[in-house]
């Protein structure tokens, strides 16, 4: 069976979104991953922040890696944010997604965005464990 | 005061992400939205699909701009998203968002995402309406 | 197979916490279920008011019977609730879930709890449908 | 100004769900709040274990004293529950209200809820921070 390594860079290898948005694994573990990127010109909305869908597809991205680690193909099927704090062109954030309740088939996760330490989202995801396996 | 497209067009004109992604308004009204985008190759995930980010950010642009049409400046607090449906490259999605509930302070949205009439995400969100005004 | 009344009524009999909100069946169907209750006195808060968790129980009832009216049995596994409305003590209200989506293993409704025709809370529901069947 | 389990003794007073569900207050702090409860007969649901509306109100009341103890009169604006494992008759449960942002106007709180410090519920609550405050 693949680790948890080997899983997440499958997954990078096909995940092109993740590639346009610069996210750089920093680690990943058995229900855990941690991922960083930094704010371009392009991710800006209306307000001059980053956009919302910015640090929703980062944390998606965690939830995405941390899920699947197992072996098991996991697939979201419930997430929720709350942006707290606003980004800026050239901010560097890190997403820590960690297993919060596992069972056969459903799981949950909770992921932290942070940006010098301090939180700028929180975000909580569940996802439905496929009887499909990584190899 | 400035009308609901007035505001839309002013907040798409610096809105570089909801550029990027190809999104297009179709209509804006006080207290809602339709937008529309297309999947491209770059939107993709790992599994070959439409990036969980994708859907939410098309939700999130509806949200902002069904939720600042009535001139008052507004920001999201809290948002979640169901994701009913996977989406290939090509497949064009439509937005729509709704004011369910509009008080002094707080007004709460959900938002469709559709592809050829089947619901491929469902979006709920909540936004705190500052003092601020758009002129 | 048994029908979506014959479902909801074999859970109500044994549902003793949705007895003591004093919830009433007004109708079921497939993916559907129409509530009511009143609000007593030892159902207020700190304020006064109806405290949260009434309105949700009321909801999350709803969510149960809608879900499992197909015959398939099914639990809840994220649910989310916005208050928009302060409810007092005599206060009527009527909840009504709406399937919004449905898989094979996965179900999203939604509820809106009303008051004289006016929205005090917005709920959403997912449920994991297991492979157990009513009888 | 009066101190958090001041604060959270006067709300217990007039809370008379609360009460009916029997709550303790284990601990209240700046931000945070612990309680706990019992599982009762007319707590159960049509499957035999307690309804989803029970672990939801305990950690909707955490989250009530949590947010209302710096002294600012708060109210929810969305909650989020997963309900992760089954609780019985008798089994004894506690939440842990921790506050995860607090701004001027918004608040972000995660509850756990624990059954012999095994996770049964995760909840996430966002709060709007009034003008009013507690004397």
């Amino acid at each position: 069976m693949p680790s948890p390594s080997e899983i997440t860079n499958a997954m990078m290898q096909h995940d092109y979104f993740s590639q346009w948005l610069g996210i750089e694994v920093v680690s990943s573990g058995e229900g855990s991953a941690v991922l960083k990127m930094k704010i371009r010109h392009e991710m800006l909305n209306g307000f001059g922040i980053a956009h919302g869908g910015i640090t929703y597809s980062l944390a998606d991205s965690a939830l995405a890696f941390a899920s699947n680690s197992h072996g098991q193909k996991s697939v979201s099927v419930e997430t929720s944010i709350s942006h707290t704090q606003s980004l800026r062109e050239g901010d560097e954030i890190v997403a820590i997604a960690r297993e919060e309740h596992r069972s056969n088939k459903i799981a949950v996760y909770s992921v932290q965005v942070l940006c010098h330490d301090k939180v700028v989202a929180l975000f909580k995801g569940t996802v439905y464990r496929t009887s499909g396996h990584w190899e």
